[in-house]
């Protein structure tokens, strides 16, 4: 058994993560990291884990533990990391955008379905965003092929905790409940690595990515459609996006999609659609597990060389 | 057309007071205040007025407005009258708990089913809790025939907008999203105002009235149970409630009973029932309307002598 | 006070007509036509209307009314249209998709933003289908103007009463609860009836309209949003809605806009931005009231001269 | 590796156990029986299942399975056992309310924190009902000690998959979506169920138990509230229940209770609260789970000497 600190305790992904972890064959949870609740049960904020974990919040660390996972805001795991030293051995994974664009720093983006061999070998991992892994595994089989040759028309709608725990005006129940809106038009942050990955699958694209997001009155998932225009018939990108996917364990290509198919669990389903020339791809995720924290988890154990789905074969909740 | 005040503008109560003075036959918004918002339209807060009004909230009031609706905090009210003076001839009705005991002061408690003969002489009026509506309207009656014996056992679930507009662990979506929990029980500060009226209408009123409230995962009205012993028949009740509620514009006996069918309107449905020896009565209101800001129209109509419906002929949204 | 006929009665629409004219200052409802209801109150399968009125469904039509409202299954109109014949100055105000393409019949589309001198000396009306309605306020101001160049990118979410009342495996709450999916993509039947009055505001139009309709799990409303190319600023495409939308009671350009903004009201909110080269045009209506009922009864006011909005200054319940 | 069938293989909580099942470290599906969809893969109907199984249904069963899970509507399982045998050796759950009430049969009442013993040495488990389940946790108790003196008064909410698979106007979404109603008040089935476990743990028992169940606008869960008369403190109250439940892996008492904790989790969770001589209990549980398909399988461990949590280490979804 590895032992997994995590960092940032009182979360939505941490509060996965614990979850996840629990029942993990082959982690155990070392240290839950909060510098608000030191010395609570965890189960004092993640209240469905009463009966479960005597676990309590800390507020020290173990700079020796295996895997370090940072929940925290964006921008803070630079910070954290600055301050806070861990062993040569200890692997760190980071849930927030500080480290998903390459740069000077040794984390490798972690989307085990198109970069696999660089997360087998690395130090440390950048854990996708949601709507990126969403729309990633979406777009991503073409680009792999050379395919793309115009713009990507993506729509996609996410659930409330996609917004993490602060209370605001568009988290208040009374403003969302049976409502639905937009924001960030053109211009969400997740376009950065998505860009990043389209570059690296294939060099000459220059095309654009238009993304629309928007929020929706439920809790958990993303559903996301993306259209562009695709010289192949349907079988043909049938068969593409099977090859490239033959080997995840996770994403699958299905008939029918909804988003309640997928909510906690770390797949990824997609469909396939041709209407004259453009392709029409439907993805669904929990922007909680394959979105975060277990897509976390399926990258440890990748690093760790456990079974990729230790952990995370999880029951659907589907209604 | 009477000219009306609104105190404390940018809350649930004083949007929907808005939402219904815009249109009333007889009255017409003379100010908005907010100490938070002067100066803005009140659209930028009560963003579906877009369109519909040009008012701007403002932090100056007019002692001479014929009526003012207090929509303030529990406790501010008394605060309020006793920094800002009105005109002799301006009404107060006020929204909060803080008159609606008797003692030293002029407010009379507007429910007007069975209290509209001190309603239409009263100077002030204390507008009832949605709560103490929903359920004085289910048990009062009983009351007035001087007919309950035994202990009252009730439960009700109320929507968000119950819980003010402030943001709170309960009120974010993703708490509250498929969810449902009790609070207050046996405790709620309604029991008072449900007790006085009990003690009004039936002197020698002994028993008790357990109550069970509960956070609902919808945004607007209240269901409640409310079930005692009774030694009459069915037709017996039914006759009783149809006596006294045969005069009033909003509360009506009904055979099919749930709470969509009173969302967006000042009505209370009533359904009777009886098993053994008990009489089962289920009683829906909107908390909003019927249990706050339309009742309070309601008791403005009453006072200035409108028709008692005017301005209240709400459209269902039903679905 | 006219009288009016409503043919289908048991339907969403049919109740929300009925809703709307017990109400109306100008009109009466004479029937309610219903050959599986007939006898039955309608407060009995419109249950909300409980105390408002004692109207029974009826299977017989007074061929004399001033106007009639055809609520049925869409194919359906033109078959009850062929085997009853109501009298010469009766007008027939269809809110299904029979009449809506030009052709040999005299209905006119009634789309008022943009037909308004057509619809005032219509003979018979046809109502807009709902995600038509909500599209075509957001797209058809630049068609007017003649400056759409390039293909619109349209995604849109309509509430589960817009797949009537009939039960089905997506309008079972347990499948629809927390969910999200995509159906019809580009092949909406609504996409004909937006194509004819596209091109009969910019007869050069040649364009696509990419079209993705979404099911969202709340029961009322649309919230669309669409993109093209635009050469001019912000403020030309701001300058130009406004200056078309300038007479329309029900439509408005905000600068904050979501959902609840419209529910249970005749309202289209739209917001316009800038990215790049491409105008967004959001747009949000309620499927039942702009997008049928309220826009039938809007029709009607024309038709008969009463006031654009009679009877249609309906409160939002918002939350 | 024990062999389960299932029968009725379609409706909700058969989609549960073969959920459950797939992840079980000591059962395998043998076979999933259903008349209606013979030749069909499970995830055609059970779409969750995706990328997870290939399992097809199947319209012959497997008599010698060593269990079988009969998932029929209730008075179906006496039918179905009369017409198809099974070996002496097979063991049958059966979920209806078919074998609940003791009789001519060999089947006993599944509820492993009253009757493990009687469990463990069964033949054929009649697995309780939902509500009876979350009420039964929370009463029995006093039953066991003999210290029900007076009623109980229970109200409970239930999701809409308490009502089966099957499309009806109250779950219709449109109906539904946050909406309230009550059912059944006085007179649900459970009670039976529950009076003789009563009688079986407290002889002389002659109170009653009056019980108002409603629908709630959620898709999974039941939150029960029930109270009554008791003289020894909340601290003697929670030494009792300590007791009663300290060797059961999925009932706990919380000093903190919400519905959301236990969905998708096999888990009762129970809150006591004293108010003047009443002892408060509020218990949740998944109605799918603890409440039917979860339970079942708890059962099946306790027959076959497995750990009693195998296979029911579930991941909560908690938002």
């Amino acid at each position: 058994m590895i032992k997994a600190g995590i960092i940032g305790g009182a979360g939505y992904t941490a509060g996965e993560l614990i979850r996840i972890l629990l029942n993990h064959p082959e982690a155990e949870i070392d240290f839950v990291y909060s510098t608000s609740q030191p010395g609570k049960p965890v189960s004092t904020i993640h209240q469905d884990l009463a009966g479960e974990t005597e676990i309590t919040f800390t507020d020290s660390i173990n700079k020796d533990a295996d895997v370090v996972f940072l929940c925290l805001g964006h921008g803070n795991s630079k910070k954290f990391l600055a301050e806070n030293h861990f062993s040569e051995n200890t692997k760190i994974i980071d849930l927030s955008t500080d480290f998903r664009m390459n740069g000077d720093h040794d984390f490798v983006y972690g989307l085990p379905e198109f970069f696999k061999s660089e997360i087998l070998s690395a130090k440390n991992i950048a854990n996708p965003g949601c709507f990126a892994t969403a729309i990633s595994l979406a777009i991503l089989p073409l680009a792999k092929s050379g395919e793309i040759k115009s713009d990507w028309h993506v729509n996609a709608v996410t659930g409330a905790t996609g917004a993490g725990t602060s209370l605001s005006d568009t988290t208040h129940f009374t403003w969302r409940d049976n409502n639905f809106s937009s924001y960030k038009s053109f211009g969400h942050q997740h376009l950065n690595e998505i860009g990043q990955s389209l570059k690296m699958l294939q060099p000459d694209f220059s095309s654009e990515v238009n993304f629309i997001p928007n929020r929706g009155n439920f809790s958990r998932g993303i559903h996301a459609t993306a259209y562009t225009e695709y010289n192949g018939s349907l079988e043909d990108a049938k068969k593409l996006y099977s090859e490239v996917y033959s080997e995840a364990p996770f994403t699958h290509l299905v008939e029918d999609i909804h988003l309640k198919q997928v909510v906690n669990t770390n797949k990824c389903l997609l469909k396939l659609e041709k209407f004259g020339d453009k392709l029409l791809v439907t993805s669904v995720i929990d922007n909680l597990l394959k979105g975060a924290s277990g897509q976390a988890v399926q990258n440890m154990n990748l690093i760790f060389g456990f079974p990729e789905d230790a952990g995370l074969k999880l029951k659907a909740s589907y209604f």
